[in-house]
């Protein structure tokens, strides 16, 4: 595809662009590693909104398509490279402002989870949204995806702390939705219409994110079942009545997998290990604790762990975290992120096994419990090609069980180019259509982020 | 405006719709009383989403304008009637069921906001949002204006609660988005587009809504200060480390006119008086009361009075919320809803008071404070014509002035057709020409709610 690549080169600082192949290598996938990315004819890298309006109004002139990229951490696809395409790399823009007056930080889109979560903390404040690589991710990149986590089941999701988007149109327009204002309902609600889009809307060249005050020590609770089914019904009665800031869930799988990379001492013998934590402080952290402690009793735990002490508390979610590093040594993965009213758990999670049975896969699972989001991880042999499409039939069909269960496709990772040919199926006809209006409405010529999504 | 009536009224129940004057004229006004309402040809109320869906088809095909309305509580105008058009009452459809396991509400439209929490109380459950007119306000209405309220300087706004929605499109079609999953990242974010719509963009004919584990009994301060500016700057300091469950400000001829109107004690010589409640239970609530007393001393708080009574805590926030009605006996109004960063509550605040000053009107002022939304409800004489053109001389310059320092012309209430006017100083010509092209998107005849908003 010939591209006009030196008009682009004529406007931008020499080293804003590159096309060198080794590097357009690195910036061509993302963590889900498409085999499917296309070849990009360049790597954008720019350090102001300016030249992202530059490479737009460039765009649009000569019909490139652009994909947008934050940390490249994704896990759907949503900036894997497109053939004849110029990826946007957001890198460079990173600063990171925080106003404790107004309690909100102002950020550029490269900066990552954990530099604004370390910048908020110097002045005693606190960004909740902590997907598990909180250490690697962008804020661009959670913005594009609407990134959730461990904390989201009392904190919600990135859409609930974003206060102001600065963003630039398909057409190179660059404009600013809401701000350091906590409310604001002067016109049409267009902010939050770009958490989520992956790309596909605008580009976010800068972001104002609420902050709330520091989080308080955690106490922590660990409980024990004989089966996940067991543990999905304590997820509901826990959550009836009380707020926990984190609940997730590891089946026996799991468990061993992170007993393996990090040797720290969980039953190995455990159907399901469920890890929740209060941050109410004090005595109301232990009532917390405790009505956690009786629901999960009542629900059939086996055994009860409770700790008081921080640093024991991140270590068990720091293992939480490590499931997925320490399940990609058993062998290729394909990462599931299906979710489900909590009721439906059980359901889920049963109708995982049975699908993990029927197509003779592994599939250990991890969950966001409190917020009925899963991520079943389907392991296969690498290289071994029947394996990899029994993987990959059973990657559908999880999606379809979840479908069908009234949940969705995706709760955090986004949709990307991996799922999108399972969206129609949970969205509809209407949905879909009004969602290309809307596209079409943005980016008449489709040349954001291309082939992801819709 | 000769309408095809007869071809709706063949499709609707017969008591749906309506051409008697006399009610026609119940529904033509909102709580705004704009006098440039229109007359409305015919007051539709149906009582489910098909009936919707017939309005809409039938108002397509015949392009008839069309007004949803919810409780008609509406201070913008939004649900004002337009020449000629339908008003499309949701007050039939009001049905309300709490899932207590899923924790939501699903909820048809014409559902009082009061009705909701009544009905989550009786699962142990609570709907935060909660517009001083709670009472007397519709969900419907709530999700068409984002509403706020007094607890969303900690728990949000009406968005933060909204998980799915039934919509009938301008042409008819019913869609869903979202549902009972907490989390949900499926393809375009295009749930929250239609919450502060006003009605511009779709009909609500259904919403599941997260609910939360009860709220704990209250513990209240009262804070009283010599001036506004003094209160305004106590409420950044307490919100730099704390997170009050609400945070209201009275000035003193506010104060006043809740004392003339309810008679309880008020201290009539104060400036300014905070609210401060904390919901953290017990000794943490203990605690973050003595933290926030301590922030309004140094900002040279006079008097300080607390309590963990629930009851004198509730008396004091319904004094609060009685400051309109206590307002509205001292003359006709015009009620502002300007919000700022907070810490430029400060600055408003004493250009509020020029502006009074330089019009000769009286502007007594209640706030949000706690998410820097102030409500300036500008006095004058009814049938003071002279009178009458400074109080709306004094609406607009509220407005630019809450503009100038980054603020926004409605906080919570919503454009309507009363802020119209002022929307595009606020928003600037890209914003307004993007919200242009998604309002054509999603309704190209332009027949829902035209006048409101844009």
């Amino acid at each position: 595809m010939p591209v006009a690549l030196d008009a682009l080169l004529a406007e931008l600082p020499a080293d804003a662009v590159t096309t060198d192949p080794a590097v357009i290598e690195k910036y061509r996938y993302d963590w889900a590693h498409d085999p499917a990315a296309g070849m990009p004819v360049a790597v954008v890298r720019p350090t102001a909104a300016d030249q992202v309006q530059t490479v737009m109004r460039w765009a649009s002139t000569n019909r490139v398509p652009v994909v947008p990229r934050g940390a490249g951490s994704g896990l759907s696809g949503g900036s894997s490279a497109v053939e004849g395409g110029v990826v946007l790399s957001m890198d460079r823009m990173r600063s990171v402002h925080i106003d404790p007056d107004c309690r909100v930080a102002v950020v550029e889109p490269g900066a990552l989870n954990a530099e604004v979560k370390a910048a908020a903390r110097e002045h005693g404040l606190w960004y909740p949204p902590d997907p598990s690589s909180y250490e690697i991710c962008s804020i661009g990149g959670n913005i594009a995806t609407n990134a959730g986590g461990l904390c989201c089941v009392k904190y919600g999701v990135t859409t609930d702390y974003v206060l102001g988007l600065d963003l630039v149109l398909a057409d190179g327009t660059a404009i600013t939705l809401g701000g350091k204002r906590l409310k604001d309902v002067a016109g049409l609600s267009l902010l939050k219409l770009f958490v989520g889009s992956e790309g596909t809307l605008a580009v976010v060249t800068g972001a104002v994110l609420r902050l709330v005050p520091a989080q308080q020590a955690p106490s922590t609770l660990v409980a024990l079942f004989e089966s996940m089914v067991a543990a999905a019904a304590a997820v509901v009665e826990i959550t009836r009545s009380t707020r926990p800031a984190m609940l997730e869930l590891m089946d026996a799988a799991t468990i061993n997998a992170v007993e393996n990379h990090l040797s720290m001492g969980l039953d190995r013998t455990a159907g399901a290990l469920l890890l929740a934590q209060s941050d109410a402080g004090g005595a109301a952290a232990g009532a917390e604790i405790s009505a956690m402690e009786r629901a999960a009793l009542r629900c059939g735990a086996t055994e009860l762990f409770r700790t008081d002490d921080p640093a024991e508390g991140e270590a068990l979610a720091a293992a939480r975290r490590a499931a997925f590093p320490a399940i990609e040594k058993l062998g290729s993965l394909l990462l599931e992120d299906v979710g489900v009213p909590i009721p439906l758990l059980a359901q889920l999670l049963s109708g995982i096994a049975d699908i993990a049975k029927r197509n003779q896969v592994a599939i250990p699972t991890v969950a966001h419990a409190g917020d009925g989001n899963t991520h079943p991880i389907i392991v296969y042999t690498p290289g071994d090609a029947d394996a990899e499409r029994r993987a990959r039939k059973a990657f559908g069909e999880i999606m379809s069980l979840a479908i069908s269960l009234g949940g969705t496709i995706t709760g955090e990772h986004g949709v990307g180019r991996l799922k999108k040919a399972y969206l129609p199926a949970q969205l509809g006809p209407d949905v879909m259509a009004l969602s290309q209006r809307v596209k079409q409405a943005l980016d008449p010529l489709g040349i954001l982020n291309p082939g992801a999504v819709l």
